[in-house]
């Protein structure tokens, strides 16, 4: 039998519960052998809950408890979670988790102690929920040289985007009904920035390149200035307009990693990503694309990951799955130098000089709008886009980048 | 250092060759061990291959082989690939095989082997080509009761069916174009009669339950009556028709397994599956729904399919990772019990008749045909549709499933 402390008894926290025991079937036939959860951390009290007397105050119980071999950090956050998962994997307990503003900010190091202690340090819930990418990159793409990851990593804006599409609403308006829905938080900041996205997408790039990846050093931007007429635009070109995280290995040895609303055709697999899903696009050099959809959030879903984990870290007791990641070496490109195709929207009265400072330029024609005037750039890197850019200052409207 | 054969040097088998050759570096990193081909089983000769010194012509030679522990079996068929499958892994080699005929027939029986042997058969590039399902359903959704499988498991018939809608082609045309593109065999039978995808289908069927499904049990229809005027209301009606394979848990135990034309909405993630590409959909009940979308054949991402699963036989050397089939137990629903919508034409001079023998039906009416009227029936089940049908004898022009 295996024993099993799960660590804050929030959303996942009772997800994982909830599925280790509904699922007690499934889930000790897979592990290969009976699994339950014997504590549940919280600072919290649960009168009444089915549970309640499983629930303890003291991790020290847990870390003591030879019983316990594997443990799950639900709580979030960088202090507590992390000194716990420390502790934990030092006394030989993997820990599996959905926290990735931790594995983003300690994966190097935790990884490093799982496998001198040979256990795991396991974050399948950390990116894209009840999607099993790491999973696939680690045991599924291995003949693999992947050489790009592209996905829509963030339930919260792609549902605000989805919405903006579909009922023609203005971001603020459709910002404030997410909230009321639950879908975004009171303070959206780390969704609707991208700085959620960024997270994910340093684990998988990190994951691809086997280096350590600095979300902080991720060029980031997000949705708060996709208008209502950018998707107009876009709609004319048969295009939609999509947050996407990605990290793709350039020829130079560096990786480009960035976080970005961009346009893509609406013929792209991305595109048919809508509302709190996610997707993720992978692209190998043996395989071509592969994509990978779900629900990217949402208590079952995620702690489904998670319990996924616990699974694999009871059929590989006793040898370490993952390779650590090295500290250094990783090269990021510096985006401003990189090359891609620009849509741009600007004042209707300057049209006339789309051609002198945009040469080659295709005017989107089939919408008629009296204020603005859209079109496509031809390929060229930002850095350009910004020099040009500058020569009609106020009167550009928006810039998106085309996929 | 890990020597492997390869059976059969035809398309997969030289792709597998190439990504162990090509891609070394990750093969050999991921496997934790070097790995290379040692032998090339195949009648033929190959002078002037890079590779022709490897080629051999009796098998023996490499069941003997001390050093050899991993053997590819892509030759096909259920002759010598049984033969050969069978003494390898008595003899404790794992095997590898994109060979789906072989695994829905003797599937059973090569698991049940591997399992006494300590060693693997492993069969991923069976289904879905470079689509990681069977990892998926095996190491990724551990923690779910997998309520339903729902695929475009075939390439050939999807391109089909997706140039018939793009193009208004109907499908003798259509057929004639992917025969000499290559995507479709000079006899077809296997892919537009259905055959392919319901060996797939039952393959994902007996892993889901645990138990053997035959693939000769299983109800199969193929894309052979399927003609441009169903396109046609389909298109008015805001759908598409895909050829779905489908493996759910009945309330009551039985499974139904089935693969059949159907209509679905073009919102449905499945309509957005084109091409050659083929699109798995699975049902947890935890988890929701999670959708897997690749190259569902080719030489490289087939063979990059196998090659994961040599890599995962030599991580695992000396333990088995499946649990076998059991023989028995599996019950099949009855398809004509089981209820659904269908869309079906008739001829337009019995338009009248429609109230009559089929009420609460919904005419497609944004489509204008002289010839023909189509409507969408109420849920109904297979039985009762074919006895209106029988009333209307003549009539009918087509019945399509709905989903």
């Amino acid at each position: 039998m295996i024993q099993v402390a799960v660590l804050g008894y929030g959303t996942v926290g009772s997800g994982v519960v909830e599925v280790i025991e509904h699922n007690n079937a499934e889930v000790s036939k897979n592990a290969g052998e009976e699994v339950h959860v014997k504590y549940i951390l919280d600072l919290r009290d649960f009168p009444g809950d089915p549970y309640e007397d499983k629930v303890v105050h003291d991790f020290n119980l847990i870390i003591k408890d030879q019983e316990v071999s594997v443990i799950c950090e639900v709580m979030g956050g960088v202090g507590a979670a992390y000194q716990f998962t420390k502790q934990a994997l030092e006394a030989g307990k993997s820990v599996c988790t959905s926290n990735k503003e931790l594995v983003a900010k300690h994966g190097v190091e935790l990884l490093a102690i799982a496998a001198e202690k040979n256990c795991n340090y396991m974050f399948e819930a950390s990116v894209g929920g009840g999607i099993p990418i790491i999973r696939s990159i680690q045991n599924a793409l291995t003949p693999e040289k992947i050489e790009a990851v592209t996905g829509i990593l963030n339930g919260t804006t792609n549902y605000i985007l989805s919405k903006m599409e579909r009922e023609g609403a203005d971001y603020g308006e459709v910002l404030k009904q997410a909230q009321a829905l639950g879908y975004a938080e009171r303070n959206p900041e780390a969704d609707v920035e991208g700085h959620d996205a960024c997270r994910k997408i340093a684990i998988l790039a990190s994951l691809i390149t086997g280096k350590y990846v600095d979300a902080e050093k991720i060029y980031t931007e997000g949705i708060t200035g996709i208008t209502r007429e950018d998707f107009e635009f876009a709609r004319a070109a048969g295009m939609t307009i999509k947050l996407l995280a990605q990290a793709r290995l350039e020829e130079d040895g560096s990786v480009l990693a960035m976080v970005a609303p961009h346009m893509l055709s609406k013929e792209h697999s991305l595109a048919m990503v809508n509302d709190v899903f996610n997707g993720i696009f992978v692209t190998g050099n043996m395989l071509g694309d592969a994509m990978f959809y779900g629900h990217g959030a949402g208590k079952l879903p995620t702690a489904s990951a998670v319990v996924a984990d616990v699974i694999d870290c009871i059929r590989n007791q006793g040898r370490t799955m993952q390779s650590p990641w090295e500290e250094t070496g990783i090269r990021l490109a510096d985006v401003a130098q990189t090359r891609k195709k620009f849509y741009v929207r600007i004042k209707a009265s300057e049209r006339g000089r789309i051609d002198e400072v945009f040469p080659g330029s295709s005017i989107i024609e089939a919408i008629d709008h009296k204020e603005a005037v859209g079109f496509f750039t031809p390929e060229m890197c930002e850095q350009e886009l910004d020099e040009k850019c500058a020569l009609l200052k106020e009167s550009i409207l928006s810039t998106i980048r085309v996929l």
